[in-house]
């Protein structure tokens, strides 16, 4: 049945990590299993013998099979640990299943690449295994990750609401006689993402020059005056899809440059918006924020806009394919990719001065034929009082 | 200065899933970083211009580099897209380092390496770099896994209660006039984790048939004389370390059945626990669990002990290393592994019935010289009445 010139998959990962296996089977488990995809609905799933009877009632595939079968706990025995025993237990389902070819996906590790060549199975590494299938998102995914952003925002409201009710002295914020720290909007954003069934791998609550580092997680206060942003990225703890959203806000009043910088980030993400549809280039989505940094006097990574001199800068793409990978294709950036209906990306332009801090606004965006639909909808407001 | 024959490491990958990395880096990051170990305090992590400044200050690295020095940005133009353009990526900083010859981990994927070798760089991956450094845990790791572990016994103290002072009626679990689920105390343990600076993946917190499957992480309800299954295995946030822990407990008057697998389960792991000494063979700890259970006529995977007839069996390892993955190097199961002082190892025996459940008891010990440290002095008591 193998069409020699597509032969069939195999995946090889623990599938909480490794986003192909779960999307070509729906199962969750914290030791690897192997996946072997011939396409449709023929997929077939081995797991250890303790999962196998999860596996039957929980996995979307065509068929479940223990490792057993293939006296896997006798490899063990004999190669001495169960990691180096899954390059064994690859050729073994290969020789089962009958393969000589194999593509794989980005993932798939070099050792066990290079022992299953040693068996005469050729492997054949592919970067965009079902990445076309996963980019474009069925009304059901959409429906996944708007319950996830509907979580986020609920979330991210709740800090920002902490924010608004902080006392303020001695320039910081304050609740409850101490000062009110990065960490404490994480606890409050978090603790919320559970009771509504999604979870994080980590939050950014982070105000003041330390925001300036895009990823920095949280500050240990937070200054009035200068920026806090908030970037929260859930996932669903049951469909496993993910949300992605940023707010920043200030208490009391900015320094000019820094309300300047809110002012252009919120136009070039409005450009960026704008500039989303079906057939746009994602380039053309990025250089239009870039060009409105450019205007307001903001220097960008983007080659067309790196020599323009500034202390603020974006330094970031504008934004990323989302789904059952925080980050996945396309990339909004500085690259040629054609937006299709169906791709649900960000649009997050900021600017970062060492001096005061980040300031980022991010929208996440489902692309349609003549523009995009706004998952996004909680409030762009900067100046809490 | 590179030997010939141990050359140096070459490590990719996003580092909250590749802990090697972070165990070599100490840096978090979202995006694929790499790193060249060349040994000792000689260590480059490459990082995106957005990340290059927080690496510098949060990594523990010799230099950390930014990937604009080798123009990354212009190399995804050309390729089309940020994934394709990890190969290349891994080129240029093999070409700047003048690496010839590089060692690469267990994750290191086939493509990569493939793209690699054609560049005449020899590729030699290995399934066990850094696992003697890792499986053997300093002073201050195990002071984190402590801190998280202690942080889990805190968090499933709070399911314990809940479960104690829950209503019965109707032959289930209730709180507050509706059923109690096993997705309630999944809530009531990882808000706890929070607070504590603790996260997870998952938590398992499943009660009868539905917990014969180990991994089921909750049941709908919760039956009044059948076994709650509370499996935590919390990670601390700052420092990554796991922790590992199980109890199982029940409400109302098991079955004989049940009791009877209780019984047997807590003089397992006891067995188990005594079994474990710096220089004892891991099979020999797993053995002496399938002993204590042959004894009282249950069956285990193991092949000596697989003929024995038995509805509830012993379907797992006994345990497993932890560290910064939740399951390292070494497994304590059916292959022979000697363990060393500084281990630290999950002691996990269970049975499972399909008819009521499965029964767990795990602790987490630190090999010793004579025996082992327990972290996972929580009470061992089943029945809640």
């Amino acid at each position: 049945m193998t069409v020699p010139d597509n032969p069939p998959v195999l995946l090889f990962g623990e599938t909480y990590h490794h986003p192909n296996i779960f999307y070509r089977s729906g199962f969750l488990a914290p030791d690897p299993v192997v996946l072997v995809d011939h396409g449709g609905d023929d997929t077939v799933l081995w797991t250890s013998p303790m999962e196998a009877g999860r596996a039957r009632k929980e996995a979307r595939v065509g068929a479940v099979r223990s490792t057993e079968e293939l006296d896997f706990a006798g490899v063990m025995q004999r190669v001495g640990s169960e990691q180096d025993a899954w390059s064994t237990l690859l050729e073994l389902v290969c020789r089962e299943a009958g393969l000589h070819s194999v593509r794989v996906d980005f993932d798939f590790p070099a050792i066990c690449a290079d022992h299953l060549r040693r068996q005469d199975v050729a492997v054949h590494p592919h970067a965009d295994l079902y990445r076309e299938e996963r980019r474009i998102k069925t009304p059901d995914e959409v429906a996944w990750i708007t319950t996830t952003e509907d979580a986020g925002m609920d979330a991210l409201q709740r800090a920002i609401d902490v924010i608004a009710a902080a006392d303020i002295k001695d320039g910081i914020l304050w609740r409850d006689g101490r000062p009110l720290s990065g960490q404490d909007l994480v606890l409050t954003v978090e603790s919320r993402l559970l009771e509504l069934g999604c979870t994080t791998i980590d939050s950014i609550c982070c105000g003041g020059p330390e925001s300036a580092d895009p990823h920095r997680a949280t500050s240990e206060v937070l200054r009035v005056g200068l920026p806090i942003v908030l970037d929260i990225f859930p996932f669903h703890k049951a469909t496993r899809y993910w949300g992605d959203m940023t707010r920043t806000v200030v208490r009391g009043t900015p320094p000019p440059e820094v309300t300047a910088m809110w002012d252009a980030v919120l136009e070039a993400q409005q450009a960026g918006l704008d500039a989303v549809r079906a057939g746009a280039n994602g380039r053309d989505v990025h250089y239009a924020c870039c060009e409105v940094f450019k205007q307001r006097g903001y220097g960008s990574l983007a080659k067309p806009y790196r020599d323009i001199k500034s202390e603020a800068r974006f330094i970031h793409g504008t934004g990323h394919g989302l789904g059952l990978e925080i980050h996945e294709y396309p990339r909004v950036g500085d690259v040629d990719v054609t937006l299709e209906v169906g791709d649900v990306v960000t649009v997050e332009p900021g600017l970062y001065d060492p001096r005061f801090g980040g300031v980022r606004i991010e929208d996440l965006v489902v692309v349609t034929e003549d523009g995009c639909r706004n998952l996004t909808p909680i409030a762009k407001v900067f100046r809490l009082d």
